[in-house]
């Protein structure tokens, strides 16, 4: 339904909010220009509808962006997904960055999977992971292969040790499950007047960690062309498929319909799960 | 070989370490004999040669009690394995003591897991859980079953709480990733003059917990038969010979022969495995 884009008259929407400036935005910049600078022609044109690579609520509370790049064929990607949300509330804005990016059934390899929940100017959570796709108890060989050989887990540390973080424990039981054991998942909490604390740590720490990660995963993980068994690959999708559809269902859905138009929300959402391939 | 063990005169082992009492150690031996009070017959009387019952290392410098009950024949119960371990570091002592239940093929219900790790009188590491047998991301109704409907991470909350609990991280990625999401992972370190706070904890906050996690493991795991297809239950039995087989190689064949004499370590660790079996 258009109806409440229709009723939004064109006024309103351009004094609306507008996605602001943010330190941990040129953050995500930064790196997905890194990632195209690799990936080059491996990535298609953006192919998002208008309506959806930039959108906004009726109120002009919210305002967000979605880009969804494929794989091209015969590449080992499935799809780089970039999204923002710049949210008004009571109490000041939340913004939420995310870039995914996710393989495809010519490799086992981790997908790529940054989040960053910026609740307030001093307090920031961070979701930074190589998603793994197979069990790991199942698997040591693989836990091996793409996390202690590349020693992911001093990226971990370095972020910890940071005073100022704490872990991050999602709600969801599922969530917890699926990340892998060098997850980067943690709260950073700077605490009252702490602005400029939280801003030098996204630009210092968080930036050369999460670029750190970047790198393994563009160099172990991006190009790993793999035979697998039928069994095995069917039983990767399978695991692939319930972790698209139960992430939709807790983050998204859960999330967009609480700040944009129900209409907005829903063509956003729609293009995501299709980019997700989970229609 | 029993060369060392000869070696060492009648005298000198009347010397040597005893078993102190210990709160940690009163709150395990409370916690099994719940355990066998609910189970009763299907567990079988205890099965270990006297030489591992108790053992202790040549130069006196430590002690340790191992017992395995096998399940009865036709009950869901494979093993229940306590043992403690005593053993004089120059600073001091590291005490550990650990009760593991598992449960054979005619179930996918969890393990429960308990190990406290007692470094000194002011600082302990938790280690409790029930031990998922299925990949969490492809199940997230395994997830639902034994760990949403129990609430099981309103016991992790309330230990967490404590501000002398911090997060307890295996160096082990295998070990991290083999927990569940709501696994008790912490470090209790109550510093320097924090005897009696820790004793405190130990038979207040942690005795509850514990007792707590092993009601919600004797109420909804022990006693769960379960139809499951042949393909399945495979694929479970795969999973838990790996995680046996990496538990020992992490946890025991790497710390007991640190402690004890390579024939009293060797005879041990042999039991162990026999109870996992996998010999």
């Amino acid at each position: 339904s258009n109806t409440v884009r229709a009723s939004a008259p064109a006024a309103r929407e351009a004094d609306s909010a507008r996605m602001p400036a943010l330190a941990h935005r040129e953050v995500a910049q930064d790196l997905s220009a890194e990632v195209e600078a690799r990936l080059g022609t491996r990535l298609l044109p953006s192919a998002v509808p208008v309506d959806v690579a930039e959108f906004r609520n009726g109120t002009g509370s919210a305002v967000g962006s979605l880009d969804v790049r494929r794989g091209a064929p015969g590449s080992s990607i499935d799809f780089m997904l970039q999204s923002s949300l710049h949210c008004k509330v009571p109490t000041g804005a939340i913004d939420i960055t995310s870039i995914l990016i996710f393989l495809n059934a010519s490799t086992d390899a981790p997908h790529f999977l940054l989040e960053l929940i910026q609740g307030s100017p001093t307090l920031m959570v961070v979701v930074l992971d190589l998603f793994p796709r197979k069990d790991l108890a199942l698997h040591p060989e693989y836990i091996e292969k793409y996390y202690e050989n590349t020693q992911l887990d001093k990226q971990r540390e370095s972020i910890e040790e940071l005073p100022q973080t704490r872990p991050y424990r999602s709600p969801s039981l599922f969530v917890r499950s699926a990340f892998s054991p060098t997850a980067i998942l943690v709260t950073i909490d700077c605490g009252q007047g702490g602005e400029d604390v939280l801003e030098d740590i996204v630009r210092g720490r968080l930036a050369s960690v999460a670029k750190g990660v970047l790198q393994t995963w563009l160099n172990s993980c991006a190009d790993q062309a793999l035979e697998m068994e039928e069994g095995e690959r069917d039983s990767m999708l399978r695991r692939d498929r319930i972790v698209r559809l139960k992430s939709i269902e807790v983050d998204l859905t859960a999330n967009l319909p609480r700040m944009f138009d129900p209409d907005v929300s829903s063509r956003v959402i729609a293009e995501i799960r299709k980019a997700f391939g989970v229609e």
